[in-house]
């Protein structure tokens, strides 16, 4: 599959059409692009209401057992387990921003096969330690990769026209950081952060974590790297994202480890980039620079660093606004308003 | 009257609040703080949702006779029908956010007053050119800030629990741009900007307008510069700014035209800004140091400068997140979770 093409035809036209609504040309900044942005990727100069579907996919890392996170492992299943009960951050913004949710162990350490509320899709028990050995094996990372593939189509087919993607997994901003240094040439000192809050000498042993892998998986191919470094419910966000942009659906990337995944998208499909607005920026070292490497400018710095898809969903009413004033302002001629130009 | 206090103990109680809640401890960056500070400015530690209002006050400037903006004077009339008549960026995004709006004529050149929708409250017909006398009389500078308080008591005993104030004058930013200099101390060039799209001529004239406005003006005391060089809707807006701290209710700042107002209200009443939160940023000069000077920080920078209120009803659906988080999220007892330092 390839990835579809964006109708720069009808992003003209929608430019055009700005430039009539009551409003010095301009003034409205970025939600001027916004609405043209989607007007392209949906192929219609008033583009649609969005209809946000977030998927959070969870895996555990066997790197925890180096001490890089402030939380235990445990914790990735028992945020599962609240996930499913609605009592997380990203359960609240999706209520806030009317989007599905949809929960996904992909490779969650404990066994959390018999709860509601969460499609069981698990590859393995969690990862190897990615600081000895590869995180997963190439067959295991194709698994993660379909299952957020899966996950992509069966939300384009609900009705979704914006696909998020969250991520839980106690230790994944070590793994990150290892993908996002290598992937966009980036030494660990700059990309490292606190991640759930570890103190400064927390983030000097992961620095040295994460140094000693990127030396480990020298050798390797840039396209070899997911399964290397990354983390299950990496692989399978970068799937989700690949499906979306070979579907012609708009992606709102969240945080540090969405774009850790989004950055191996790109490595698999380059244009996937196409489809991707970025949210925010995370308060996590390094997110800027992976941004960057992206192309993407984030709309948003809350000083966030949570996960789970919460700044993307924060950002969401945002877009929406955007597509409002594109459809529903009047313009100079039917509001009877002299024009500067006219 | 006098400002009301803050529930700075109420504050304290909502910090421990947040983190008790299933996140690393400051995870959800600025959403926490927005959260503790409608608990104190609310006196509840779990806030209530928000109810905005929305007033929009119109003004005509007499300065526009020296050329300083690209639409001409008859725009802020024909906008106050756009506004009556649902089509502005403003009506748009009231609706976006849930927020009742209002439109005042405090001073709109040509005669709207047999237009629906539209609260007369004209103090006169235009401000006097501030280039070579006072913008108003004292009495009429009284007269606007009454109408402004008289808004924000009505929206109150409405239900309204957050206040914004929009404006509507061709002109307003050299107006805007002359009370930030003398107020903040700062230089025309670093204030002035492009208003609603004059060239970097059109800017230049601008500077030398308020440079010149600003020579005329040396002698006069800060709380006499909202009538000799401000606008009746700007004197509203200061009104209304006034009485939502006295009456204890939060206060949603705009762009450049809001800050100035806010600078105005601060010279009659210091504690004002204990009420005041700033949404956005303008991508018009100077309005990062008018908000630097009202020790405000903003949300967001959408380079947005169109004023009516609108970057501040663009920002409420954060803010309703940041107070839906606070209530609705699980614990770490409630939900089962390991607290890191449980």
């Amino acid at each position: 599959m390839t990835v579809a093409a964006v109708n720069l035809a009808i992003e003209k036209e929608a430019q055009i059409h700005q430039n009539k609504l009551t409003k010095p040309r301009g003034a409205l900044g970025r939600l001027e692009d916004v609405a043209c942005w989607f007007s392209s990727r949906q192929g219609k100069v008033r583009p649609d209401t969005l209809k946000p579907h977030i998927a959070v996919f969870a895996g555990d890392h066997g790197v925890t057992e180096e001490g890089i996170s402030a939380f235990p492992s445990v914790v990735t299943g028992e945020m599962v387990k609240n996930f499913a009960r609605g009592g997380a951050a990203i359960n609240v913004l999706a209520r806030q921003c009317c989007a599905t949710l949809s929960v996904v162990d992909v490779g969650v350490l404990i066994d959390v096969s018999e709860l509601e509320g969460v499609e069981h899709k698990k590859v393995k028990s969690g990862t190897a330690n990615l600081l000895h050995k590869a995180a997963m094996s190439e067959t295991e990372c194709a698994a993660a990769i379909e299952a957020g593939r899966a996950e992509a189509k069966a939300a384009i087919a609900n009705g979704a026209n914006l696909l998020i993607a969250g991520d839980m997994g106690i230790g994944n901003t070590t793994a990150s950081a290892c993908i996002i240094c290598r992937l966009v040439d980036a030494s660990p000192e700059a990309v490292v952060g606190f991640g759930t809050g570890v103190d400064e000498n927390g983030r000097k042993l992961k620095v040295d974590v994460v140094t000693k892998a990127l030396e480990r998986i020298s050798g390797i191919t840039n396209t070899q790297v997911l399964y290397e470094v990354g983390g299950l419910e990496i692989a399978a966000m970068a799937g989700f994202y690949l499906q979306a942009a070979e579907s012609g659906v708009p992606i709102l990337i969240d945080g540090f480890i969405a774009s850790a995944a989004a950055l191996a998208a790109k490595e698999i499909e380059p244009q996937v980039v196409d489809w991707m607005l970025a949210s925010h920026v995370s308060h996590e070292n390094g997110h800027a620079l992976a941004l960057a490497a992206l192309g993407l400018s984030a709309l948003i710095d809350f000083e966030m660093r949570l996960g789970e898809g919460s700044g993307a969903a924060l950002v969401v009413p945002l877009l929406q606004s955007a597509i409002a004033l594109h459809n529903e302002m009047a313009t100079f001629a039917s509001a009877g308003v002299t024009d500067k130009d006219g």
